[in-house]
């Protein structure tokens, strides 16, 4: 039995959701407030998931040519200025540094937002030729946008993230990139996440300040609200123009590279926690989870039951190639206390041992995500262990898909679209005209906004859900993060 | 036969050791330099040594104990001015953000040139009980110095490392903590980095601001001068006093904790080309060599030698657990060009591999680091490239060992301490009395720094080098970056 103080620690879903968001980041000991207004401490188990987030990106940017490099975190002023609706996107939210040691600077700096202007400055220097090409490189860093209203992992004046930033010969190579990174993003947030997503492409008021076209994957989180959890840039040549980044092709004529950018950041563990939580606590797929097996030992004290746990830790580190991450709980807290910290953190599985099932030759393995309790024959632990955290995984990415696909509705007109916006939450897929007119009514009215226009296309109906006009794209609109 | 035009382009070392430092961080693209005053570019072939650094420091860290987790990057000045040494020590030189987006700040917040404060503020809050204890953190992490002087990796106003923070019960267990930090800085200096350190404590004049007591892994250049190549820091309850960071310990009283702090940078970079290089330019040790083998097709356009090349280049990569980091030139560049760039970019070893190799069934095995040539067997290729390489990387430590050595040498009073310093360049021993007022007129007379006072104490003489008074010390001097 799970202990009760624990759990009810923390505020039900149902009453608050965004308490118990609260209560779940703080509880589990993700995060911590700090006297830097705006910013957080990222603690110990929230920086693990952090960790397993950036080694399998890394992985898989790698995979597909992708090199780490590290540029200055500080951005001129006069650099940022050089693409208009750049700075216009950015300039509002942007941290000024004016003093370095005791003098004031000749130039201001802002903290960078985003590193598209640095890499301009970069790639300008080292592109010559169209051997020089393509450029594919990533950063892993923190960035600063100067938010008035945080919340932990989801918005906060500082954050982590990775940027990748591309120079291409072509057009072609350019969008090739900008929809090859979407899909690292798709498949990642899938298979590691266990997150289902929506990719598509977000209209003009939605995309990037300076980007010819923006992609987006989209997740659902249990309260019906979007959440924008990757995005990938095509930046056309706009940028190179801007910076003078041209290249001697082989025609021998000076031209433009072509520029994309993508990036994923910290909010990610929001969407985790918001994706799969319960009133328990966190559930971490266990791709991600720091700690997968808790073994917790019954009636410690007596003879032979904390060894038989430590042998079952040093079995199953020799399985699957010494990859899982499998810990003893040998505290002197009470086993009700334990399963409750372990439910709390959201460690995918426990394994009960104690005296009776010694005797009897085998464990009991329950599954966080489910609550199942499974009898495992000792002789079974080597395979059972694998081959269940595997279904965690498989499942929780199913019931998430089932999830967001109950949440998904359709709506034909504008009375549709209220009523389903006054009664639920969730994706609402409604035809619109293609004018930015009817989105500005839309998000006055509902306080919705357009998520994307999926890659997906269905017809809803003939015309805009707004203005009645002729329909041109099916978008998913949504409440969002 | 290398070719000479790519050599010509570095400055030769004994010519000008500065120049050839900076060719070689250029033209092996290790750099570059950015409009962003006194901040750097680091490239993909830089950054991929940063990553094996990381990879393997992480490891020994988590080895003992260690967590990774983030802390905001900006100091507020109230947080940075609580502990009086050390706001002295920083503030002349720190960043400060006094804007966030079009508003200004109510209280100016610093960019972190170091985390004291910050992680001083964490434990504040997450720290009550001595079960709480100890807190043994580390993140990686860039930080912020307004240097006015500024070199690649060596000093530069922005540059990425790590640092652990740890929190004790107990004076004995932080002592503790600071010499387990230094030795694996030691270990991974030797074992990782090929350069031999030594270790010792620093003198209160050269200590940490705000610091008991500091301690050093010091590394001697090719040219004489010392690098200080990680720090490992005791506070005591110092920082403690002045936050406030207290815990209730087993007898129900209250304590103040006892804390610790360590760092290790990007400088690194600049120890391993220093040490290692020489006039064809870097010379890295496998362990961080991004491209540990480079095999180089000659006559790549006869029939079957890119195919060799390709298949002894797949057969390398299912040797010792696929760890091998090899790659295949087969660019259409001339080989001795490749050869020329293999050396520049201090790839360790390159196979060449051509149509009479092919015939006689074997290749030639090139070591960086010796110039030596190896003809191998074609089917010993799996057994010699690994044992090739563990004896590049244990005879460039032994080298750099004897290099060392030969430039250490003793003094036992002013006449042979000035003569070692106006005729040559490296570690001089000499005896200390312990007073401030010796360093500072050595410092003065030779701009010698006192690098540290090892651990292995020697008795070079009875009297202190500087006044003649009774000596206390002996202490390792130098010239340093």
């Amino acid at each position: 039995m799970a202990d009760k103080k624990l759990v009810e620690a923390i505020t039900s879903m149902e009453e608050d959701f965004a308490q118990w968001y609260t209560d779940v980041v703080k509880k589990a000991e993700l995060i911590d407030y700090t006297t830097v207004k705006g910013c957080m401490v990222i603690r110990p188990a929230g920086y693990a998931i952090w960790e397993l987030i950036q080694k399998d990106l890394d992985r898989r940017f790698k995979e597909t040519g992708v090199q780490n490099v590290y540029l200055p975190m500080f951005i001129p002023e006069s650099l940022l200025n050089k693409e208009k609706d750049h700075v216009e996107g950015f300039a509002p939210e942007v941290a000024w540094v004016t003093h370095g040691g005791l003098e004031p600077l000749q130039e201001r700096l802002c903290v960078r937002p985003t590193s598209e202007t640095l890499f301009c400055d970069y790639y300008k220097n080292v592109v010559q030729s169209y051997r020089d090409l393509p450029q594919v490189c990533n950063q892993w860093c923190s960035v600063v946008r100067w938010e008035k209203e945080t919340r932990p992992f989801l918005r906060s004046r500082e954050f982590l993230w990775q940027e990748g930033h591309t120079a291409h010969a072509t057009a072609e190579e350019a969008e090739e990139r900008t929809l090859q990174m979407l899909n690292v993003y798709s498949d990642f947030l899938e298979e590691t996440l266990a997150i289902p997503a929506i990719k598509g492409r977000k209209t003009d008021k939605e995309k990037f300040a300076g980007a010819v076209a923006t992609y987006t994957v989209e997740a659902l989180m249990h309260d019906g609200k979007a959440l924008q959890s990757g995005t990938s840039h095509n930046f056309g040549d706009g940028f190179a123009q801007a910076f003078g980044v041209q290249f001697t092709d082989k025609d021998n004529t000076l031209k433009y590279v072509h520029q994309t950018s993508w990036g994923m950041t910290t909010r990610l563990i929001g969407a985790v926690i918001m994706v799969h939580g319960d009133d328990s606590g966190l559930k971490l797929p266990p791709a991600v989870a720091p700690v997968q097996v808790m073994i917790i030992p019954i009636q410690q004290k007596k003879e032979g039951v904390l060894d038989k746990a430590y042998e079952m830790r040093d079995r199953l580190a020799k399985v699957a190639g010494g990859s899982l991450r499998v810990k003893v709980d040998d505290t002197d807290k009470s086993p009700g206390w334990k399963f409750s910290e372990q439910e709390m953190r959201g460690i995918p599985m426990r394994i009960e041992i104690g005296p009776k099932d010694m005797e009897a030759g085998k464990c009991v393995i329950a599954r966080r995500d489910t609550g199942e309790k499974i009898e495992v024959a000792d002789a079974d632990l080597e395979t059972k262990v694998p081959e269940i955290l595997e279904s965690i995984q498989k499942d929780m990415l199913e019931k998430a898909r089932a999830h967001r696909d109950e949440h998904t509705y359709s709506a034909a007109n504008m009375d549709e679209f209220r009523k389903i916006f006054a009664e639920k939450a969730g994706f609402v897929k409604a035809m619109w005209c293609g004018e930015q007119d009817c989105e500005d009514r839309i998000k006055e009215e509902l306080s919705v906004t357009s998520r994307c226009m999926p890659f997906e296309q269905e017809k809803i109906s003939e015309t805009c859900v707004c203005c009645g006009k002729p329909a041109k794209h099916m978008v998913y609109w949504g409440r969002a993060y």
